[in-house]
């Protein structure tokens, strides 16, 4: 009896095919508007290449596909490993697809720049959702730098949104500045903690919890459940010591468990609520608009620096520098200023 | 009767005072030559200045403290908040200081840039350390990116260097990106662990273990002895799953008391095992040298942009594109591209 292939088996395979032939940039943009996995796929796939004419076209592609207005929520997820990330965006996805909603999952992980793993790594972490037509589920990309991870990561959101999917859920783990990137990209940003985890993490949750819309006290089941209300308790005191947000959101704090799927449609609920409350006050464009504003300035910076390290020029003198650093005959500082001296004399 | 001034009453006094005033370039670095800390002092915050006039000065007193080669042993010191790093660095320093040393502590701390708190923080946590005449204490400086701070934390070193400091203790707390820096600033890199931790960090010890020089398992100390042993020979067990490092160093785990000063001196015997082994085999030059030449390309970066952003006709079309988005007439993409292609023309 032949084996009847998946769906996600046909997508799998058709992105085979597709990563040997070179697209044009009309057939990936209307696959894309299509709701075409595979080009999608393919798309981010040109837009995390570091070959010059592969971001050329993926430019070209990001551009055509900000030409069509969608309406979205871009929800941030964050938390500790170990706080069950992957089985919350399993649930809250299913969750949504079985809402009619299309569900992308993209992440921001900087941890893993040298173990090349991923959070989202092994799909089969997340098996029911990555199954589901109506999910499109991306591993971090990885870069050398985060501000370089969370460029592409944010112009995929956008050839995700293109592509019909009308919630983007964008993961990430770590302290400090991988939540500070992807909270500059989304409209909502949930935080899930364990109660009683230990207080070791209290030195670098306060940054995080600032940022938080919301905490979720996740794995609330069995014999947890007294304690995560305890815990529900506890934050909700603590974030008060907070100064209100401008949007005059008060974060909430709400317990789940994702393994019993309880809890998680609330946590939904309330990330509508929150969107419907900030369309109405004007806070959920105004947000958009400030992140458009930055999202410029970092790809004007990115791109200027681009231009010059294609520059046969640059590469040449800035080589020639790199030799003599070698031989300790000039110090990195100084070998910076004199390629800088040169090249801008140029202009 | 007259209190007695401490001397880091006095070195704050005198900061103070030279805070006010414009000093030139010379005057720092003779400052800096002579071991003054309030002069080392004001030369890095010069460095970490947003303003144009300072950031040249900063430049030129590098460049001449670049000049004076230095012997030292550049440390960097990482772990979770609440594994003991200020205790930690605190005896470590004062043992060092005991032995004849000059110790200076610099940190990155991307995590503190929305709460604009400091890892550091409160010289208080340091006490015996930051009254003593040979140490020198810094915070981490405020930066809108980690690249930005590592790259102050950077230049940083060699002023302190210039200043006799031979050791620099570099301090970082965090998941990847920052201990990725660190470690590429330092000659050996030690990451501190308490026994019995949980398991919920698993996910982020891999990266970093794999960056690893040593272990130290902290806190070794009344009931925890026993279950530090134990973590020692997990640990151990741990990183030999690990491809060996290509100066054939293979990384130790060893356990030690902060507070009751054990196991502290012989954590220090073995980072000076490990550079007389690195000296003799070529890494610890080599290291060096490579770090040099990432120094040199992250310079230029940092210095192209700087020299772009301060262009008045950059500056100018800039902003008219920052109000276009505001009026969503033009995607932030497009506009990059557009301010782009009339900048490069230019040239």
């Amino acid at each position: 009896m032949a084996k009847k292939k998946s769906t996600s088996d046909d997508t799998v395979s058709k992105i085979k095919t597709l990563r040997k032939q070179e697209i044009s940039v009309d057939t990936l943009t209307e696959g894309i508007f299509k709701g075409d996995k595979a080009m999608l796929a393919k798309a981010i796939t040109l837009l995390e290449s570091t070959q010059p004419t592969h971001f050329e076209k993926a430019n070209a592609v990001v551009e055509k596909c900000l030409s069509r207005p969608v309406e979205s929520i871009r929800l941030g997820i964050t938390g500790v490993p170990g706080v069950g990330k992957s089985s919350f965006i399993e649930t809250l996805g299913t969750t949504l697809t079985a809402l009619g909603k299309k569900v992308a999952v993209l992440a921001v992980d900087p941890s893993s720049s040298l173990s090349k793993g991923s959070i989202l790594g092994d799909k089969t972490r997340m098996q029911a959702l990555s199954n589901d037509p109506n999910a499109f589920i991306r591993p971090s990309p990885s870069g050398s730098s985060l501000g370089g991870v969370a460029q592409k990561t944010r112009e995929s959101i956008m050839l995700c949104e293109a592509a019909g999917y009308d919630v983007v859920l964008v993961e990430t783990v770590g302290v400090g500045q991988s939540e500070i990137a992807v909270h500059s990209m989304v409209d909502f940003f949930l935080l899930l903690k364990l109660s009683g985890a230990g207080d070791e993490l209290q030195g670098i949750k306060r940054g995080i919890m600032e940022m938080a819309d919301a905490i979720a006290i996740n794995k609330a089941d069995g014999s947890n459940v007294e304690k995560a209300k305890l815990a529900v308790t506890e934050f909700q005191r603590a974030l008060h010591l907070y100064p209100p947000k401008q949007n005059g959101w008060i974060p909430k704090v709400m317990k789940c468990s994702a393994s019993e799927n309880t809890g998680v449609r609330e946590i939904w609920d309330m990330v509508e609520d929150f969107a419907r409350q900030n369309k109405e006050n004007g806070f959920f464009e105004k947000n958009r608009k400030n992140q458009n504003k930055n999202w410029f300035l970092q790809t004007v910076d990115d791109h200027l620096k681009q231009f010059f390290h294609q520059k046969p020029a640059f590469i040449k003198v800035q080589n020639e520098l790199l030799k003599e650093i070698e031989q300790n005959k000039v110090s990195p500082f100084y070998a910076a200023k004199l390629l800088l001296d040169k090249i801008t004399k140029e202009l």
